[in-house]
């Protein structure tokens, strides 16, 4: 099954009544602790696996460092007087990090509370722009290559097929190459893999490749995308208001309720 | 269309090209900023409409107040210095309420950043149960019952009919009375709406309801449910690990995968 998954014994219900127990797969979702420099950053629920692509994509695309220079360190807990080190992912901040104790206290505030200066939908695209601008240059897929899209994501999803419980992401170069692609029981991490497995490689940025969700199109996954530098954003599920508001005013191509031989372009 | 949705010029693509604009509706996304004894306590992205379930039920759900009773006051700012106002409830414990300040900041913390014991699927669980111990007594759903129970809940969501890019959430008492429904575009949202919307009717805790969810049931949908007291998740989508761990230690009854006349019993 792998990591991803475990077996359960489960009954088998239907109108007429429930059957004895059989088994089936089952996503594993687990906490997952990011301490940065020594101390608690945030706590992700994700499906193990691919902990370090997740924690660098969730540092870069969340605005705490700017690439993979700015990492000194990223590594499993390997402590074995701590419970759960497998749970653990240690990331150390490199030296030469310009204000890296007031980009840690940013990302926690960002994350939790709000600006002083109230907020909405614009003060939240404004907060974006201040550590990824609007792209310089629009990147638009031709219209059969977007409705390929979701076909070739859906063939990545081993997971999925054992569980019917993950979100996919992958990305794509303009050419129509597969990149990179994972499974994750929340949305954003599965966006955040990918990602971070590029910034792990050192090929950041993300010009010229396009990120392919299974799911809805939200505010977060088209502000990851966009500091990651992805030109064009196509989802199977339908886009809220919000993300359609960034994604105009970033310049990113959205494409949502990508099904069959239909789409919907928010430009 | 209400406050939940807007229309905005969209265009319309397929293999063979893209279409001259049409427009459409988009399920609103606006970030709410919940304000406790007048410090930040959270932001959530949420569809406007019923903040002030949305906020008690948050509170309830993340152990910050007990019920009603820990409620002082629960308001929009209504401050006209404040930009955005509309984007802020505040709320205020009541005078009576043991250890204020410890449970504001146990929330912050365990929202954000773990327990200084480790942490796995385990000890998530038993974090749960300090403030919501597992349930008394079994709550077994007829078959039959369950079987109708998303269609019902799918009946209650409008905006998700112009939109398609809502969760919906509902809570049913055992006779199969439908006691109130919620639709947000994020799927924990849409349970604290129903859940909140039952507290601020003082009619907790929800013994003898069941939660039915549109999304897959994962470790926090089961445990805002839990803590509410309701003895019974219906979720459409799948169930993750931890979802299944939690309501087997928790004597709550879990239905995943809900579709047509089949569905999966946790138990």
């Amino acid at each position: 099954m792998g990591e991803g998954a475990i077996r359960v014994s489960l009954r088998r219900g239907a109108p007429g009544g429930v059957e004895p127990a059989g088994d089936d797969a089952l996503v594993v979702e687990e906490p997952l602790e990011i301490r940065l420099d020594g101390r608690p950053l945030a706590v992700l629920m994700r499906t193990p696996g691919r902990d370090l692509d997740l924690v660098a994509g969730f540092l870069a695309t969340e605005g705490v460092i700017d690439g993979l220079d700015d990492l000194a360190g990223l590594a499993p807990c390997a402590d074995p007087a701590r419970p759960n080190a497998q749970n653990v992912v240690l990331a150390t901040l490199a030296s030469g990090v310009r204000a890296a104790p007031a980009r840690f206290e940013r990302a926690r505030r960002e994350m939790f509370a709000a600006s002083s200066c109230g907020l909405c939908g614009k003060a939240s695209i404004d907060r974006v722009f201040q550590h990824a601008p609007p792209l310089e240059a629009p990147f638009v897929l031709e219209p059969a290559f977007v409705c390929a899209l979701p076909g070739r994501l859906r063939a990545t999803q081993r997971l999925f097929d054992a569980t019917g419980g993950l979100h996919g992401a992958a990305l794509f170069t303009r050419e129509g190459a597969l990149i990179e692609a994972a499974e994750d029981v929340g949305r954003h991490n599965a966006v955040d893999k990918v990602i971070g497995a590029r910034l792990r490689a050192d090929a950041f940025p993300l010009d010229d490749h396009a990120l392919v969700v299974s799911s809805r199109a939200g505010f977060e996954v088209v502000q990851k995308a966009l500091v990651a530098r992805v030109g064009a954003v196509v989802a199977v599920g339908a886009a809220s208001s919000l993300a359609d508001q960034l994604a105009r005013a970033a310049g990113l191509s959205l494409y949502s309720f990508v099904r069959g031989d239909r789409f919907n372009f928010h430009g």
